[in-house]
């Protein structure tokens, strides 16, 4: 038997704690399930004196996690500070430089300086594994890393964020506003008080610039991902999309495409019967299309202490069973600057809404604008709020009309341009409503 | 840069074909990813000259499995032949033997003799991977072996046979009969010749045996496993089943109870809103449920050329990268032997089906049986098939009424011996029918 793996944690919030219990109550196991033991010897935390429900004594104490991952009696470096500078970036750098292999759930780090600590780690052939990382207990890094290790994927796409999640499936179940969800998420720690970095899709769009680079070989490019969060979407955009057969879902997608690798993060109508549409609250999936596997899908928890643990601790495992792989799959001087696929050439079906002035030639307008722009239509839905005025004799005080429009596959710039003249036109009431379609 | 890793491939049928075709197809990516590239130089297949869409020439021919899996010129030995015995079998150990790793998708195999071939392996230490054996192109057994390493399983279930749940899913879509859709799996492809072994469960049970001693550190037992087909199920349980909220599949499960291990294999009410119930046609899926990670569903194509050479290829990228893990997860000398809890204890909900004889007194009779076993219910539909006769006074000669039970969790002795005493008391004009609900 080969001798005890040596770990040091740094951070010892919920998820470094959680860490700490897992592999003491999977001692036993694990050391079966990776032929050596696997201990505990150091940790790192702001504050020593913090109640954590975990008894860090027989541990050695570092103020600085930098101190610690140089500790030449530590074996790897589990990263779980957060933050995508210093301390985390600094103390990553000096394990790897030292030799050490690091495991860490930073995906802000990751998204931002990546494709230099790949390198590094592969300079020093040691490990990087970061599957807590993107989906929390799902284990979709392994699964992109090796699992498909022989497919050429053509899209991966998944719930990424459990907050938006969460707010959307109550926002559809519960006919409830956005405002009054987020407030509802906040209030079960499911949402942070400031929930700008959830809410408006950049925590999405860190987790998929990485996943879009485990799946096409390319440098983790978050600069390259189109964004747009869920605060626009209403009730009734839920409601029409039940109608009409579909879910709406906060998406982050990444497509091969013949212009380069298209990466966006926006509110999704995916059809009712898609796996992607079950998953419902916090719960987190991610599917892969590929050319050999065809379709796969994996749902799991996005968040959560043990959940990430889980995936914290089945690193640590493939340390101690001296698994390497290079951190993003293809090693780091093979990986490609990402071709940026424009946002503009997007094809795709559209979902839109439009509140229309309910006056004679509206209805043609609007039709003509996409018809110059070779926007065909799926379905178009009217509806009138209430009972039409009587007599019929003013129409020009009638109250604007909700149309729904659903497209065939058209291209983003098409529905702009079309969309724009509506505007310019005169016939709608406020800004239209957008809602791009990805089918399965 | 390694030198590169020497496959000889035992099989070339749809799959072996396949991957001879996608490590030809995925070369320079592998090598990236690998460090090394996978070279093909050895085959072995019954008949030399047969057309299979890839060009062997360039191997060299074994007419004997066995010998192929004994040559020094080969670093790991794919086997695709199948079977449970020889040459399966006897190649298998042949290349174990002489330090080989070996890669399978031979569920019967390592169903029967999985604990001597794994043992066998570790002995030797070389790897064998099966990611093919069960479910095909999902990653499975990566994820139960290396993804959750550090959680302690407590259930696991899954959609294993594509077969039965395309026949279902049609079954419940067409309201047609099992036979009608079997009919048509034949045709298309779905459905061997001889189905029995898919219908009547038992490629399911194999599968099943295998997860669960990747999910339990126990020893392969398939004898443990409790098995019934799906030739019993009739458009009439589907419609009851959508009425209620449910699907029907065919489900393998593994629950750890206080008992030891339940291992069943039978069609299954599963909640429509849950993602299993989701899984439509020859998909499969899985379901973990375990401490840390909470629950863990994948879902992908169980089987197909391409898809499962997708596995077969992913087992070949862990042995060129020098992954070894023991097959089972646990060591083979550390699988314990399987405590098998009786199905009789087995306790859960279930939907039952009678046909009762119309007169005065057979509800009554039923509920009083139902009673006496402590059964409770959650539902009753009670249909009659047409309009009920007219005049009221000749009870003896209506029709005999469908009645649809759900009851609340009881236990699976409770329940036979009710409907055994509801049989003797001749209220029921057929056998009853009953299915086992899963709830998730």
């Amino acid at each position: 038997m080969t001798a005890p793996l040596k770990v040091g944690i740094a951070g010892l919030g919920t998820v470094g704690a959680s860490v700490v219990r897992l592999l003491a109550r999977q001692r036993d196991a694990l050391e079966a399930r990776c032929g050596r033991a696997i201990n505990v010897v150091a940790v790192s935390a702001r504050s020593k004196g913090k109640q954590r429900g975990v008894d860090t004594a027989s541990y050695r104490w570092f103020d600085d996690p930098v101190a610690l991952a140089s500790d030449p009696a530590i074996d790897v470096f589990v990263e779980l500070i957060g933050g995508e500078g210093d301390p985390a970036k600094r103390a990553l750098e000096m394990a790897l430089s030292r030799g050490k292999s690091v495991i860490t759930a930073n995906k802000a780090l990751l998204a931002r300086h990546g494709l230099d600590l790949a390198a590094l780690a592969e300079k020093h052939r040691v490990a990087l594994n970061f599957e807590a990382a993107v989906a929390g207990g799902i284990p979709i890094v392994k699964t992109l890393r090796e699992g498909l290790v022989g497919n050429s994927l053509t899209r991966i796409y998944g719930i990424l964020n459990g907050t938006c999640n969460y707010i959307l499936t109550r926002m559809e179940q519960d006919g409830l506003s956005f405002e009054e969800c987020l407030k509802d998420a906040q209030r079960l720690g499911y949402a942070e008080a400031d929930p700008a970095f959830d809410i408006e899709g950049h925590d999405t769009a860190q987790k998929l610039a990485i996943l879009a680079s485990l799946a096409f070989g390319t440098r983790v490019d978050t600069e390259a991902v189109y964004v747009e969060g869920i605060a626009s979407i209403t009730p009734e955009d839920l409601e029409a999309a039940e109608e009409l057969g579909y879910r709406i879902k906060l998406l982050g997608v990444a497509v091969a495409t013949g212009q380069g690798i298209e990466q966006r993060v926006h509110p999704t109508m995916v059809p009712k019967g898609s796996a992607i549409a079950q998953v419902m609250g916090v719960t987190n999936a991610v599917t892969i299309d590929a050319d050999a596997v065809n379709e796969i899908t994996l749902m799991g928890p996005g968040a959560g202490g043990e959940a990430t643990a889980s995936a914290v601790v089945s690193d640590i495992g493939d340390v101690a069973r001296g698994v390497r792989t290079a951190p993003f799959g293809t090693p780091a001087s093979k990986l490609q600057a990402i071709g940026r696929a424009p946002m503009q050439r997007h094809e795709g079906g559209y979902y839109i809404r439009l509140l229309a002035v309910d006056r004679p030639g509206t209805a043609a307008v609007i039709a003509a604008r996409l018809a110059e722009q070779n926007i065909s239509l799926e379905s178009i839905m009217q509806r009138h709020r209430g009972p039409r005025p009587q007599g019929g004799d003013s129409p020009k005080s009638a109250a604007p009309v909700p149309v729904i429009l659903i497209t065939y596959a058209t291209t983003e710039d098409a529905v702009r341009r079309a969309l724009a003249a509506v505007e310019e036109d005169g016939v709608i009431a406020q800004a239209p409503q957008v809602i791009r379609i990805e089918k399965n």
